[in-house]
């Protein structure tokens, strides 16, 4: 299937090399490829140049997002939550009609200097918009003509690609939007990552809890000693 | 042990019924004792009147909020979110000293019939404070002599009081506060009601994260097809 993957941060990577994996034919977006490609230092998260990281999987194919949505047949959002709806909105046409699965949390920081994130006690900085919307909703207001899902963000994105990794793979993964055939195609790709229990919760409203869960996710993080990153999943239990 | 469970709620019910089974000294505290026992209607939630919840659990102690936290070593607190810093506030030299145990959502709402709760997608009303500030903290501020613990709160509280109720009690109770002594105690009574894996998640800070996550608890029972009163729990896979 061709699969575009909006972003070259930490999350689009594990799903671009996962896709990869799968056989897929993946579409990488990035605001400009040759500044993306000229960059020799590790990004603001820690992560390696990502020249380096297409030389480690062969195969993957960077385009600016336009042509990366363009490309593929579903569409993965990583780009983070604070410029997500300006950057897919100057993609408007090229989404048109696909199924877009968004996984960013509006966290409000520009600067990692500024907004130390995560802080010592594991709350991140402040949601917007949070409680009455969210970041999920708002690209489904701008993009009316995609099938926006939300889901993946309850769980780090190299647990999203890899849920066999904990605890055999015996917890839950969270679904959520309007369309119920770009719900489906959501959940065909998680069992392809390996996942059993797919949840739908419903509408999109309820990504105003995926996203909010972010605050409990980064606390159970630290409580579990995890200083960045957590490893963990949460299995819904009835 | 002397424990009071401060409201009247059904979250109060559960708990105040749970310790009296349990062998504790219990006294429900409310507004005016008097009044509660005159109503003869069911409340807002649908929970049957106070009088006959009494005679149904023998034993109880009903007494004005200052009076039943002024008889316990270990106060729990069951007042609705929007009202439980003023309640508490009026109370806090009852409160000196002591632990208390915070498990209220702070929605924002006045009337059931003017915020409909829960609405059919599941989602609360707006939470306030929220993100920045939790009404945890809010009440640690506001009785700085006064060792707060959010707990209970990820669940609904007749399941709190009986997790075996959810898969054998395989499933993950959360405490955060600043003081260990009270996380401690908190730690006991759960303990005493069934619970197997408590996770500390740290300072009361992360009582955002437990408060902000009622918009995923209901997500998830209108995801599993439950109206009302999630019977579920989260664990925590690690």
């Amino acid at each position: 299937m061709k699969i575009a993957v909006l972003g070259t941060g930490g999350g689009g990577r594990a799903h671009a090399a996962k896709l990869a994996e799968l056989g897929h034919d993946v579409f990488v977006g990035t605001r400009d490829p040759e500044a993306t490609l000229a960059r020799t230092e590790p990004d603001m998260m820690g992560n390696p140049p990502y020249k380096q990281f297409l030389a480690d999987h062969p195969g993957l194919t960077l385009l600016p997002f336009g042509a990366a949505a363009a490309a593929a047949e579903l569409v993965i959002n990583g780009i983070d939550g604070h410029n997500a709806v300006a950057t897919l909105t100057a993609s408007a046409d090229q989404l048109t009609r696909k199924t877009l699965i968004d996984y960013a949390v509006p966290f409000v920081y520009q600067h990692r200097s500024e907004h130390p994130w995560p802080t010592p006690w594991g709350v991140m900085p402040k949601l917007d918009p949070c409680d009455t919307d969210s970041l999920g909703e708002q690209i489904q207001r701008a993009l009316p003509q995609t099938k926006v899902v939300k889901s993946f963000v309850t769980q780090e994105q190299s647990t999203v690609v890899d849920p066999q990794a904990i605890g055999g793979g015996d917890h839950t993964m969270f679904v959520a939007g309007e369309h119920a055939d770009a719900k489906q195609q959501t959940v065909d790709l998680l069992k392809s990552y390996g996942w059993n229990d797919i949840l739908d919760l419903g509408p999109l409203v309820c990504a105003r809890g995926m996203e909010m869960y972010a605050h409990m996710h980064s606390a159970i993080g630290f409580g579990l000693g995890q200083k960045f990153g957590g490893h963990f999943g949460i299995k819904v239990v009835r």
